[in-house]
Order: structure tokens, then C-alpha cells, then sequence
């Protein structure tokens, strides 16, 4: 299916909030450079023109849409700008209303909405505590635990778990990025406690469910194509730009 | 227009998230009593079947969909319960798509998402901080003029203003429980703040926008029909069950 109107997509491979929106466009059957364009911002070094012409705010994720078709670093004044990753995983899904996104059914829609709520408001600030090193990793797997009662059980997250929704695609790039820190034993955590809790990940039957559920994301073509783990890690291990102190 | 099944609305008058769902029914164009049945759960004295049966987490607002036509207080184990004040509405407006509480243009809806979104996370902080006498006026006097730029020129929030979304849903709730805070000088605030604040928004020049917003809110009948200032102010200040010192 083809776009109405051109899109470019404003994203950091770093970042867990772009990730969102190109596993979103991955997923919707739009193809890249043929019905969409994506185009890396450098974090650590962002071209001048971005914040005046495509976001005040400085951030990626960042969608252009419509107007003329231009290059990602000309930004045209006739485009729509719209940020905010949870914002542009339902607008991808309101551009491909035929994709699996989204499910049709109202209450299957409400639950996938309702599964993003929490995993933002449970998962998102324990996990974070631990790995700045502010919380202890039993939050983060208290929370792991707790989010497996809200998934399919089996599958994706939502409904009978044969699709990929705007819910899969809100909590995988977290997860990646946890797998990174807690395996390579990177954090303000007190060391060993990354590789510890990673372990505890993969052996305690308590979180059988997650173990199945990352098995498959990481088997599927989506994320194979939006996160390379070596240059992820290149990224924010060993590039001297970045700041290592901050997430 | 009739829903596919019943819908009971468990809410609370003095709750402003729940007011957001009561908002998004009445201009749904589903008739209450005929298309579905409200609830009162009174929050000071929860009856002790909502926790088990309805909601465990012990909040308004939550909606039971589906299942036997059933009395509110015996909610059946055959419903959907969903909770979450913006998933409901954005459920609402999924239960009857021909209302004008999304617009069908992806990016208006993107940009009706953006609205609540800048709302949840600049102009709440700021405006509880201010009523909870934890910041100043300014915090609140500001965000709303910084709203103001997201609005449409006049008539509602989102678009050319015609129509009533799930924007306007999400925010008159908020302003409706401020006016009645400010104008009676009730909060955490010091003695005089609160009309001090409230005399601004009526009387200076850069709150026009938001003052004939919130005028024109006012004359609206889903507005009148789902709050009442003096009962409101009953339930908050007068109810010796209530706790004044919280919010
Ligand atoms: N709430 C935003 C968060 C986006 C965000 O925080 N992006 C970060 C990178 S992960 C960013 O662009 N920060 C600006 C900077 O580093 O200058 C969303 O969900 O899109
Ligand atoms: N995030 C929830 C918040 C709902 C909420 O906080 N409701 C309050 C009343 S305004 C409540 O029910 N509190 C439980 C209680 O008072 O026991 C939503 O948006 O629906």
C-alpha cells in the first residue's frame, strides 16, 4: 500500500522512543525509501536546522508528513510535523488501517492502549531506577512478572497474540536496550547485579512467558531489520561524543 | 445510534478523569439510561464488590462492556472491564466512529493525541503544584497560555474548532475543578492567591483565547449536563467524610 503523502521519519538508531516508530512502520507493510524515508539524527551533534524546522523540542522521534517530496535534511515548510513516540505508533496505524496495528475490535483497541498506560507508568520507572542505579533490580523484574499477566499467553501481547501491535512495538526497543545494559553488566547499578538479574531473566520460571515472548521478537524480521546490538553497544559504549554517565 | 452491547460507566461526580469519560459519552450521541448506565461510586464509602468485580486498582472511572444486561452493582464476571480515563475516551469514540470525538484524518488525530499529551505533561505538573501549594501561580498562568498556541483560533480544541474531540474530553474536566478552586481561594495555596489567579485568566489580555474557550465550554449542554458547581462544591468542601487536605 502506498502513502497518500510523503513521510520522513527523524530517528536515532540510540534511541528506545524512535525505535517505537520504526518497528511501528516496519510492521504497517510500508517500505522503506519507497513509501517512506528515515532519516538518522546525530544525538550528539544535531544538524542546526532541526529544531527551527522540524521540532522545538530537539527530540526524535520526529514525523514529516505531506507536502512536497524532499530530502530528509530540507525539510519542507509545507509538511505536518508531529512528534511523540506513542503519538506516531497510532498515526502509522491510522495511516495503514489494514495493517494489524491496530485491532478492529473497540475493546481489543482499548486493551492495547490500556497495556502501553502500563507499561509506562509500571514498568518504565523501575526499570529505569535500576539501571541509573537509583532502584533495586527486583523492581525491574517485579514488573517484568507483573506485565506477563497482562500478555497473551502466547505470542504477541495482545488479544490471541497472532498480531503485532502498537503495543509490541511501545515495549519492545526497552527491552532491547535492557538486554544490552543487563548482559554486558552496563549501568549505575553496583557491578554484577546487571549480569545477575540478566540470569535471573533467563532461568526463573517466574518469567517463563517474557523468556518466549523475547525469543520471538528477537526472532522476527522487524526487529532484525531496527536494532543492530553491535552498534547499538558501539553506539553507547565506545563512541567518545557520548556522554557515558547518562543514560 | 445503539451499541452492540450494554455499557455501565462506573464514575464518580467529584473525579476529574472520570468527568473525561461522562464528556466523551455525552457527545458520542449515546443517550444515558437508553445506550448505556452510569454508576456513582461514592469514594469515600467504595462498595465492596468494585475492587473484586469491576476495578482492583479502586478507581473511577472504569467501564464494564459486553456480557448480560446486568444492575450497575451487580457487574457481570461476562463483561470487559477497562479502565484508564484516555483509553476510554479514545474507546468511545471507537464504539461510535461516526461521532466527531476523533477526526477520520490521521493527522488531526495524531494532533488531537499531541494536545492531550502536551496537556498531561505541561500543564498538570504546574497546575497541581499550584493548587497543592507546592509551586507558584505562574507555573499554572503559564502553561495555559503556552496551551493556547495549540489550539485552534477559536471553537474548540483541535482543527478549525467545529467539532468537540476527545481533546476538549481530556482538558474541560481540569478547568472546571480549577475555576471552582481558584474563585473560592481553595487549595494549598496562600490566602488570596487563588482569586488573584483566577482574576488574571478573566481579566488579562493574553488569556483571551483560553477565556472564550472556556466561556464557550461553559454554554455547552455535555458540559452542563455532566458537572454541577454547587454540588461539586458540596462533595469537596462540606462532605465530612472528605479529607480537605488532599486534593
Ligand atoms: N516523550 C518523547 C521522548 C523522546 C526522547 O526523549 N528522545 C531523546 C532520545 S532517546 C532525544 O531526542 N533527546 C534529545 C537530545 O538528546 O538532545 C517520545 O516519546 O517521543
Ligand atoms: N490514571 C487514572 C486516574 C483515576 C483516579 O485517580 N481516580 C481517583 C478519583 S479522581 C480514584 O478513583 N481514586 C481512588 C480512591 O479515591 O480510592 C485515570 O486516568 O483514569
Amino acid at each position: 500500500m502506498a502513502l497518500a503523502e510523503p513521510l520522513t521519519l527523524y530517528a536515532a538508531k540510540v534511541c528506545p522512543f524512535a525505535h517505537r516508530v520504526e518497528l511501528a512502520l516496519a510492521e504497517s507493510g510500508l517500505k522503506k525509501d519507497k513509501d517512506f524515508t528515515r532519516y538518522e539524527i546525530d544525538l550528539q551533534n544535531k544538524p542546526e536546522w532541526y529544531e527551527p524546522k522540524v521540532n522545538a523540542a530537539g527530540k526524535v522521534p520526529a514525523i514529516a508528513y505531506g507536502g512536497p517530496k524532499v530530502p530528509g535534511d530540507q525539510p519542507s515548510p509545507d509538511s505536518t510535523k508531529l512528534t511523540e513516540s506513542l503519538v506516531l505508533i497510532e498515526f502509522v496505524a491510522d495511516l495503514v488501517p489494514n495493517s494489524s496495528l491496530l485491532p478492529s475490535s473497540p475493546v481489543l483497541r482499548a486493551k492495547t492502549r490500556f497495556f502501553i498506560d502500563a507499561f509506562s507508568t509500571q514498568f518504565m520507572p523501575p526499570s529505569f531506577a535500576f539501571i541509573s542505579g537509583k532502584g533495586p533490580s527486583d523492581g525491574l523484574l517485579n514488573a517484568i512478572e507483573q506485565l506477563q499477566n497482562l500478555m497473551a499467553p502466547s505470542g504477541f501481547v495482545i488479544g490471541d497474540g497472532k498480531e503485532f501491535t502498537t503495543a509490541d512495538a511501545a515495549i519492545i526497543p526497552f527491552f532491547a536496550r535492557m538486554e544490552v545494559g543487563l548482559k554486558n553488566d552496563s549501568g549505575g547499578f553496583e557491578e554484577g547485579e546487571g549480569t545477575k538479574a540478566w540470569e535471573a531473566l533467563m532461568t526463573e520460571g517466574r518469567f517463563a512467558r517474557w523468556r518466549k515472548y523475547w525469543a520471538d521478537v528477537k526472532a522476527r524480521e522487524s526487529f532484525k531489520d531496527t536494532f543492530d546490538e553491535v552498534k547499538y553497544c558501539f553506539e553507547i559504549y565506545l563512541n567518545p561524543r557520548v556522554n557515558h554517565s547518562s543514560s
